[in-house]
């Protein structure tokens, strides 16, 4: 059938994870959406966000795509039940649910998730993981700069290493035994956050997680491909120099982009 | 006549341009808008900002307002000639003319410039630095993530401090005698970027020369206003926790906002 999957997110952080599922699942083609021109959708409201993700699901669905994986935190957390109920026949992937199933499950944990602000405010960790062990101590905090010294390419410098010291070092994090990684952008800070915690915490990211669950869920649902000549597809809203100079960095590779405005 | 002064803003770091105005034309009144919903414009094409730039000036417009300062170098990049041209009859301040005006002068001078990434790619200071006088010598970098440094509060702190050095640090900055702050919320790292400098360079910002330019516009064209009551409105295009949390930072104080969406 060779269906590709759809990937979202509103910028350049979800190929993390569509770097993940070409490693995890290296049959299957997908089609990528950043949308460039809503960029970011860290500070926006539920509605807004809402309404972009709907409106990409049925573009990438117009794409013939067989599952939509929800490669933003952010729009994971406000969009998700949404899309769920609005498309109930198409299996929906979000990030946040792999991780919740992954951490939730250890006992005597103390768990801290940073985010953008949008996702932290909304508190899905939190909730889901509560409803999963009501025993755990949960910690979050919006860490938004973190976003920009990622697209900046302030990896490995004072800077990075300042904004986690910042970030990181208030007491409410010092002791935490799991941190979650609640952005996409995040994984390309993980080494140097494990550095900061000098193996005093379990630093989670959610790209590997979700890619495993998205194969699992396409073996339960017959979907998955075996295709030997998988097809990859980059669009953005909207053209940015940005997006063209730190994909690479996301995904591992140059990627071609085509624009499509929705 | 008591007609207010319209100043927008891709959100926040306009209010710096606001304080001023304050500061300087006391007893003027005026409506701000910060287009939140559409915030950063710093990554964004000329087309879209354009037509953002139209809408809010079309909404000043209708509030009564007598002049518009677009408080944005962005916008006032991107969307300012097009604007005068839309809007023959009323006067439009942008905020790099002023700096401009004030920097080119100076002879022997090497000017750097920072700024947004679209800022820095339309190369506005560059060309109307270099109109004012062939001599000068000019060099520009987009610096974006000094932008969330200042909206997360981080001035003052080792991440400021890492960020202005790697930005300013190379060769090219180094020897700049003059540097102009090519974006409203970089009025808020002014003390950092000269301690930086250590005399070597002097560092300007736009909101005051903006608001005595205003000032002289105003006066030019018989708008002045003597009311000893002055009355100020901020609108934003979409409620964000974050505008509120910061725009006490960037107006030094307390602010009450209405939803306008456009």
């Amino acid at each position: 059938m060779n269906k590709p999957i759809g990937i979202f997110d509103s910028g350049v952080g979800g190929l993390t994870v569509a770097a993940a599922i070409k490693r995890v699942l290296p049959n299957e083609s997908f089609v990528y959406f950043g949308d460039t021109r809503h960029s970011p959708y860290g500070d926006k409201s539920e509605d807004t966000i809402r309404g972009y993700s709907d409106r990409i699901t049925d573009f990438l669905l117009a794409q013939d795509c067989k599952a939509i994986v929800i490669a933003c935190n952010t729009a994971s957390a406000l969009a998700y039940t949404f899309l769920t109920q609005k498309y109930p026949d198409v299996p929906i992937i979000n990030v946040v649910d792999p991780v919740v199933a992954h951490v939730g499950s250890k006992i005597n944990n103390k768990v801290g998730i940073i985010a953008t602000r949008a996702t932290t405010k909304s508190g899905i960790y939190r909730k889901k993981l509560r409803k999963l062990n009501a025993k755990l101590q949960v910690v979050a905090a919006a860490t938004p700069l973190l976003v920009g010294v990622v697209e900046e390419g302030f990896t490995n410098t004072k800077v990075s290493q300042g904004a986690i010291e910042t970030y990181l070092g208030s007491k409410k994090f010092s002791d935490v035994t799991t941190l979650i990684l609640g952005c996409t952008h995040f994984p390309l800070l993980q080494k140097e956050i494990e550095t900061f915690y000098n193996g005093r915490a379990e630093v989670v990211d959610s790209p590997e997680l979700v890619a495993h669950y998205l194969k699992y869920r396409l073996a339960q649902t017959q979907l998955l491909e075996a295709s030997l000549m998988p097809n990859y597809s980059f669009y953005v809203s909207e053209f940015t120099d940005n997006f063209n100079r730190v994909a690479k960095m996301f995904f591992g590779e140059d990627i071609s982009l085509e624009e499509k405005m929705l």
